[in-house]
């Protein structure tokens, strides 16, 4: 990742410069390993390094250059914060870092260690003063999908205050009430920190701007389907990574270009691996920049990576919102539907997710799941009971991972996975 | 506890007679070792020892009288089920099995290993075919309060169907709109079980009977407030404790005894410990029967417990329903205001627990604060944190104690304990 140009701009930002240019240094390396080494990779991955490589640097002008203008910037953990609502009040909606150990020693002084990793990532990214995200964020939006974030926020409103959003735990009328108003709520949040009211215009054309970012994401994740694997699952991550960072039109065009070369691709019969490579599919916990040990790690073990059942992945671009309200409380509705059907392991009872997963692995012709539960995440570790499951049901073989963001358990995921590879092959 | 003349019974609830002979027969020398080797016990204690010893047998027995004339019995795991509606629909509200480690291996089937141990053991009963009460309800009811418990019941559902209450995150007017709607449609269920329909006339005594269980407890509470402490803290917890399971009238009028009991001790300055005696309560995870060890060992070590802030303690009798209410509406509304006082770790943000653990801590005369919580559960290992610096405020010195059902830590524990009481002397 560049740093030269960009020192000004972050110390601005108050952040600890000699810490991050370490954490900076580390990633640079980390990616030219998993990331560059790769072989046959797509042209449109220029876009992929270039975003990466400018991830805390260009893109944090753009946003310090739209503040400038007035525009203010929405920073969320999670998929359930309603990303049309905050384009609708002109203000841009960016994830937080996480996904990383830097600072989680430090976390540890605000949540129990006991903590799964991603949550301790983002509370020691802030109190390490290593993500110019949170540093650029004018409201920082959290929410109550498990026990582990609800309780962590509380902690974490004392350095960053946290508007937090409560989503439902089931799917009643009521349950969808709750969620409805508290996307009002939101909306109402989002107009008195921008100053912007938010007007059918403006909804209809931030419903359409990310529904167009989900059907390029779609799009990929039908492509996956092809064999050979037309692209691997380290770059698709990176891909359903970047959609959380970088501004949503530019994001859907170059996307959709980096389709259009797949689909050349998927013509010719040109893959990223031979076609008698085992194809996999992960499921479960998130994978937030830079966690990509897992997939390096089964990339490296004889398979392929078809797909990512996950937040950042099919879960975040699945459904879309419907497109047909004209007011704002068709469109608020029509909103409130499309995120009640996210299959969250937060929500009881949750059988859309087994369905959703057995019908994802079929679809992409995957040999095998793996799945990634971060260690006291309880949410997915429960989940991966089910999945195994309904899986065994459709005689597709399932490996359950348990682990976090430290390096030390490599070797032994390499062994595991490569004699759960050897037994697909 | 007596097992000869329930053998019939027993096996009629098709048990492990088996292993249940041999959980009553440690568990009677448990309770011999922990409760009856006290010194200068109360009178009011033989209720207590009569009912923990019949806690599997006559109670049982009384149940299935019950069901035999027609009667139901809701089992449940949780504050927050609405005990005034059960007794309106005339059916029997009891606690269900938790609080030791009987059948929690078989519990790791179903869920996690990384699961708290009350979750466990109350998968672990019944899977291990040793709580009777699980076996004689006609309706278990479980609910949202943490994400172990909210997905252990999808998996405990398949060995024993449980209805699930949500029980909100906020105390947000939309989260009571969606507790009001909850305990309605709990109210529902429990007319279609029983066939009965709940009348004003009806909620209204139950309000009465439930408010006046909570008042003999408050009234306890109150007394502990005397040096020398007059009860040990093991009794009241086994106050609390049988509170779940024997008949609400009953246990008024006998704990009401008990407190004229000890008003008449505090009278003559008479107490289970000398005056100087360092005070300590407890705060956090609540302690099924048999979960006496922590209770063990703290009195054990110099101290004497005056008081449990926990489920199994003051959150479940500090509020009472508004008795002012002659409408079923109004009741209701009543009732779900009063659920929603409860200070359960579920709730984001929780300032409420803090502002009353300090204020009964105070009242209470604490020299010192023991906060507890089982392993894995992470609402009252976050709020741990927030304790004690809420009462580092106030001056009163906190130990945190994070440990499971398994005896192999009482040394070490001891050893923890007894040094925090020393710094207290």
């Amino acid at each position: 990742m560049s740093e030269s140009t960009h020192h000004e701009m972050w110390e601005k930002l108050n952040m600890d410069l000699e810490a991050h240019d370490g954490l900076l240094e580390v990633l640079g390396k980390f990616y030219g390993d998993i990331y560059l080494s790769q072989e046959n990779r797509l042209k449109g991955a220029e876009y992929l390094d270039f975003v990466l490589s400018e991830v805390h640097g260009l893109r944090i002008k753009e946003l310090q250059d739209a503040k400038a203008q007035g525009r203010k910037v929405v920073g969320t953990f999670c998929v359930f914060v309603p990303e049309e609502i905050t384009l609708a009040a002109d203000a841009i909606h960016v994830g937080l870092c996480a996904g990383a150990e830097a600072g989680s020693e430090l976390a540890e002084q605000l949540v129990p260690r006991n903590t799964c990793a991603l949550i301790k990532s983002f509370i020691g990214f802030k109190m390490a003063k290593l993500c110019p995200y949170i540093e650029s964020s004018d409201m920082i939006v959290g929410e109550t999908t498990c026990d582990g974030k609800k309780k962590a926020y509380e902690a974490f409103n004392e350095i960053a205050p946290t508007y937090v959003m409560e989503v439902p735990q089931t799917k009643s009328e009521a349950a969808r009430d709750l969620w409805k108003s508290e996307v009002l709520r939101y909306m109402k949040a989002v107009e008195e920190l921008t100053g912007v009211t938010i007007t059918a215009e403006k909804l209809k054309e931030g419903i359409k701007v990310i529904n167009g970012k989900r059907r390029a994401l779609q799009r990929l994740t039908r492509l996956r389907a092809a064999s050979p694997a037309p692209i691997s699952g380290r770059d698709a991550l990176l891909v359903n990574q970047i959609s959380f960072y970088d501004d949503p039109v530019r994001f859907t065009a170059k996307i959709n270009e980096l389709c259009d070369e797949l689909e050349a691709r998927i013509e010719t019969g040109d893959g990223v691996a031979p076609a008698d490579t085992p194809r996999l599919m992960l499921s479960g916990c998130p994978m937030a920049v830079p966690n990509w040990k897992l997939p390096y790690v089964v990339e490296s073990s004889g398979a392929v990576i078809v797909g990512e059942e996950s937040c950042i992945g099919t879960r975040n671009s699945r459904d879309l919102v419907d497109e047909s309200g004209e007011t704002l409380e068709a469109m608020i509705d029509a909103i409130a539907d499309r995120y009640m059907k996210i299959d969250c392991a937060c929500f009881t009872p949750n059988q859309e997710r087994l369905d959703n997963i057995t019908s994802l692995a079929k679809d992409l012709k995957a040999d095998g799941v793996i799945h990634y539960s971060l260690l006291f995440c309880q949410p997915y570790s429960h989940e991966s009971m089910k999945v195994d499951k309904a899986l065994q049901v459709e005689g597709i073989p399932m490996l359950s991972i348990e682990t976090d963001y430290s390096m030390e358990d490599v070797e032994q995921l390499k062994t595991r996975i490569e004699a759960f590879v050897e037994t697909l092959a």
